[in-house]
């Protein structure tokens, strides 16, 4: 196709498109005369994942363009390759080591992972951004005084498993290998806003049947 | 206890304190005498809140302002009282009206309420910015061109309704009906970073699981 039905099918400006080209952020069409270029499936799915990054994720150029190198590092297996791709995602801030519910937050995260059985966040616990927002988010918790329990925890963390088992699922019936991470990296920017305000929603209907709506 | 006693026990500086005091986040404390007030621990509640508002969720001062107003108005029901001051926090967008992806995602949200049977929710489609927000986010996912089927949202959905009874079993074993809301609007704040990284956590679980770490 070209940069025209390439801008029509994807709702993105032929400017825009231009200037991801220029960026690096989308690969060359096939150059079929001086003036004029032919783009293909790719393309248009490499640009919706763009936008997802940009437009929804609120991910600066220079960092999307880090993601998609990851996305088509095919000397990576797909974990690793995936992973190296969500972990270029802007993350929730790290934990500020001065402060000492940090520790005690650690060695919460920790024990909640041996509970779950879940050696790989264990393993991964020096490196992974996620951990280290984890371990942020239960020391504000600490800090604040909020109480947590094990079991909450362990229940809470229960339940995303089998969020995170739908999304796999859903990939694995979603094409190519190199289409599986691209789409994972969407689906994970895409789909937060969705799981947060079905959570919002769930807890507004569950109010309301358990005391009503006066 | 004192001013001193109150800053040591919430970690928030002294200085601060007073700055919520003048600007009507905390209720002035009891008069001793000329030069000094006497705290309680509704005082160390409502600070705890406050912070989590302000440094976690981010919410503007003001802002937190109306949430509290709604915490305290004990004329409304908790349902109600609950949802204004959720409804008063920052929310995702609402969608672009001139999107013609928006008509759409409107309908697919509908079917999916019926779906569920969350009558309430559909009630408050009209009202309610989280409503707004799930409508913003699924007409992103059609404009972008990602695969949605209404079974995989119920899924979703049904694992959410999971973590909201969670969320409210919590609340039931928490202190009094003013503390309850307290509680909910501090915890809708605190736990979603604790969500977001617990489904990455899983999902980088899951895919070790499966494809391994090679």
């Amino acid at each position: 196709m070209r940069l025209a039905e390439l801008s029509a099918r994807s709702g993105v400006a032929t400017a825009t498109i231009k200037y991801y080209l220029r960026e690096g952020l989308l690969a060359p069409g096939r150059q079929v005369n001086a003036t004029t270029a032919e783009y293909d499936e790719s393309h248009l799915r490499r640009l919706r994942l763009v936008r997802a990054l940009i437009q929804v994720g609120r991910v600066p150029v220079a960092r999307a363009k880090e993601v998609l190198q990851h996305v088509d590092d095919d000397s990576l297996g797909r974990t690793i390759r995936l992973g190296a791709a969500l972990w270029a995602l802007p993350q929730d801030p790290g934990p500020d080591e001065e402060d000492t519910a940090v520790a005690a937050a650690r060695q919460e995260v920790d024990a909640l992972l041996r509970r779950l059985g879940w050696e790989t966040s264990r393993e991964l616990a020096g490196l992974s951004p996620v951990h280290r927002s984890l371990v942020t988010a239960v020391a504000t918790l600490i800090r604040l005084g909020y109480a947590r329990d094990g079991e909450q925890m362990a229940a809470y963390a229960e339940l995303m498993h089998q969020v995170a088992r739908r999304d796999l699922d859903f990939l694995e019936t979603h094409g190519s290998e190199g289409e599986k991470v691209e789409v994972a990296v969407a689906a994970t920017v895409l789909f937060e806003p969705v799981l947060r305000a079905l959570h919002r929603m769930a807890q507004e209907e569950e109010s309301a049947r358990r005391y009503g709506l006066e």
